[in-house]
């Protein structure tokens, strides 16, 4: 964790933001896989994370602004706890790392809810279903009442703190990117035909765990990059396709990064691979050029979307005005998701707050549209932000003839030459970025992108 | 996934067993980390995989014994569904993959269900909190009902097929022991003193997920052997040390190998850390040996715990009568838990459905003595039964410290003797074995096991 004044001035700020009332941060509590006792890796809630840097489950942090002050409930191990896990700090030591003063023991938290009947209490929106078990049973709330109750104040506070990453956060988010460059230089170099996507994931993620901390989410290493969420499988890597490889490291205090690369699985892309993966690649480079302080992002991702479909038109395959075609939504039959997100302790930062408080604002609403739907960011960037950048072409056969079906834009696709692209897959580029006072700067060290470069590492 | 007769097989036994009524049987949904749609690794309800052979979330089976029909409900995959995550086989298709020939969407399980009121529903324990919302949602039960309305008659069924392994099982289980060998072998020969206990379990999750599946259980690899459930950290591995490695693969459906072995950072072990693992290796063996069918597990792990004894009395840190410490709990002090457990589709396997069903029988329950509490097996063997034989000592400081104050055992225990081993660890050697006819079956092939054998791989 960060020094301990760290957070001590978030939870000050964060008073400040909200105002009054009582703040209440529930940490997660361990997730059952297949019986109670069999826990996936704990993850604490990010927010929690935040203001406290306490990464051990079972904590309540309560900030009471009204008397500005903070307390940390949470059990001490018994003796069965130290044989099975090991010495623990107790909870007061534990509060006193995070700057906190007082603690309590976690079932005090109840009756202490209870004689502040008279304060409003501040939660977040649960994404678990054991957080509304344990906020209906704090508050006396039904599951619905708990969304509706969930504090829009307390939400936007936070977002606009946890937007703007300081400098010790951008560092460790390097720190992850350059990992997980590691990663990706691995997958280029040392893949081969033959192999299963597995077999190379599983080489990726020991990178990821020598690094200090672990995966920053479930790697995507597919010879069927068209499939935008797809896993990798035990299916043999063969020569002809390209691999699509969506990775990342994050560092043992949780901070991630996030890149793409898709490469050929021979030496050398084919004639047709190389002029799709230079469209992405010029859109990427567009789009990172256009980053900077003012600029809404929803315009970044429209610039992309243009690029994009400036060359399928040279490719043949789209036609008609570039701008028009992205106005009507044409460009989604081949890039159906959006162009980056926020990037922090949460790898699409912060989701669970909403993406309507994080990626746009009060004056921008996020659209329902096919294709902006998945545009996680819309705002107006500001320095400090992290985010990703990374368009893509997938030609997904039951999307292309669902859409030529319905002749849906055919003004702007055509539809027969799209049987060529049946069994293309899909190209993605991604890098992550910090938005400067003047621009934006690529945060871990340049890595192989272009065709040569990438070639250079399949010899 | 085996040949769909196997599971319409194991459906048909279910219904002889259980008898009358609707058995109801919930697949997981997909379990977030730190927002809604940030998943952990999907990990199916190991029963529900028993009697299906999918691999799915979001799918409920119905198994109606009064009327001899097997219904599977479901939700076909959206367009875009498609775009994410690829093409998906319909819910018929996977119905017919398991042998099931009625298929419905999930949302009609509701509306069936209301329409068998007469019928008792069997359901099994909830273990994650969604499966109280689930249960609660259609049988209209409170979460307290739900408890009380778990059937007990389709738990006992449920527990006597699974714990009667198939040929087919066993011969998975063995793929998933080999490759958690290859884990082991690889600790073995490449730690180093230097390295992080982090980058060592990296290099053997690689090696579980080239195996087709991934881990069967978070690793253990410690330098502080003596907490029975420490995780690998980023601690540096030090000379002089033990490295204590528990860790095990599972294939891609989920039939899993656990291994331990413990070994000296350096090339040998030092004297007092010899003498400990030949007690060690001495009860392993010991119980082994005593496996067969007819025998309840509960004497073989007391066996097991004499000859700790035996050997602790000879380092000098016990004494008296061995039969009597062990009566008295007294090795507790070195050996706080069970000999060993089932192993299945569950690491600890069918653990959710209940430990006195699973490890004990009608005339057999249970202690809650410290110690025996942690014996999950008890009963008396069977052929096809597969189970870990893991014994160990570790040295807890607290513990020691706890006992040494309260005197606890003091005609068993040499307290003035445990000094020296206060910064020892701990150590355990595991292995899996089959109940067969006349014995028992070491599953995989034999790895280094003795102190010659585990220092001929530090060289």
């Amino acid at each position: 964790m960060f020094n301990k004044n760290t957070y001590i001035t978030r939870r000050k700020i964060l008073k400040q933001k909200v105002g009054s009332g009582i703040i209440l941060l529930a940490g997660n509590v361990q997730s059952s896989m297949n019986y109670k006792d069999n826990w996936y890796a704990f993850r604490q809630d990010s927010s929690f994370l935040y203001f406290s840097g306490l990464d051990i489950p079972d904590l309540m942090l309560i900030i009471d602004i009204d008397n500005d002050v903070d307390i940390l409930f949470g059990n001490d191990a018994t003796i069965d706890d130290i044989v099975w896990q090991g010495v623990l700090p107790t909870v007061s030591e534990l509060a006193s790392n995070a700057g906190i003063l007082q603690s309590k023991s976690l079932n005090a938290l109840s009756g202490y809810l209870k004689n502040k009947k008279n304060q409003p209490v501040h939660f977040l929106p649960p994404y678990r279903p054991e957080h509304y078990d344990q906020l209906s049973d704090l508050l006396q709330l039904s599951p619905r009442e708990v969304d509706a109750g969930v504090s829009v104040s307390l939400i936007k506070a936070i977002v606009s703190l946890r937007s703007i990453k300081s400098e010790a956060e951008i560092s460790e988010i390097e720190k992850a990117v350059n990992t997980s460059n590691q990663m990706q230089l691995a997958a280029m170099s040392f893949a081969r035909a033959g192999q299963t996507e597995a077999e190379i994931a599983g080489q990726l993620q020991s990178i990821a765990i020598a690094g200090g901390g672990n995966l920053s989410f479930p790697i995507i290493l597919t010879t069927r990059g068209e499939t935008l969420h797809i896993h990798y499988t035990n299916n043999i890597i063969e020569r002809g396709k390209m691999v699509l490889c969506d990775c990342g490291a994050e560092t043992a205090m949780h901070y991630p990064g996030d890149l793409t690369r898709t490469f050929p699985v021979d030496k050398s892309f084919t004639q047709i691979q190389r002029d799709v993966y230079e469209i992405v690649l010029n859109a990427q480079q567009s789009a990172a050029e256009a980053l900077e302080p003012g600029e809404l992002f929803l315009n970044v991702h429209l610039l992309a979307c243009e690029k994009l479909v400036d060359g399928l038109k040279e490719l043949g395959l789209m036609k008609g005005d570039s701008k028009e075609a992205v106005a009507n939504n044409a460009h989604t039959l081949f890039f159906q998701c959006g162009l980056g997100h926020m990037m922090g302790l949460d790898i699409h930062d912060m989701e669970n707050l909403g993406e309507q408080y994080v990626g746009y604002s009060d004056t921008l609403k996020k659209s329902k549209e096919f294709g902006l739907k998945s545009l996680r960011l819309g705002r107006s960037l500001e320095p400090g932000f992290v985010l990703t950048v990374e368009p893509g072409l997938y030609f997904i056969p039951a999307l292309m003839d669902l859409w030529k079906s319905d002749k849906r834009n055919a003004s702007f696709i055509n539809y027969d030459k799209l049987g060529h692209f049946r069994n293309f897959g899909g190209i993605r580029i991604e890098e992550d970025f910090v938005i400067t006072v003047n621009g934006a700067r690529l945060l871990g060290d340049p890595i192989a992108k272009t065709v040569k470069d990438v070639e250079a590492l399949r010899m």
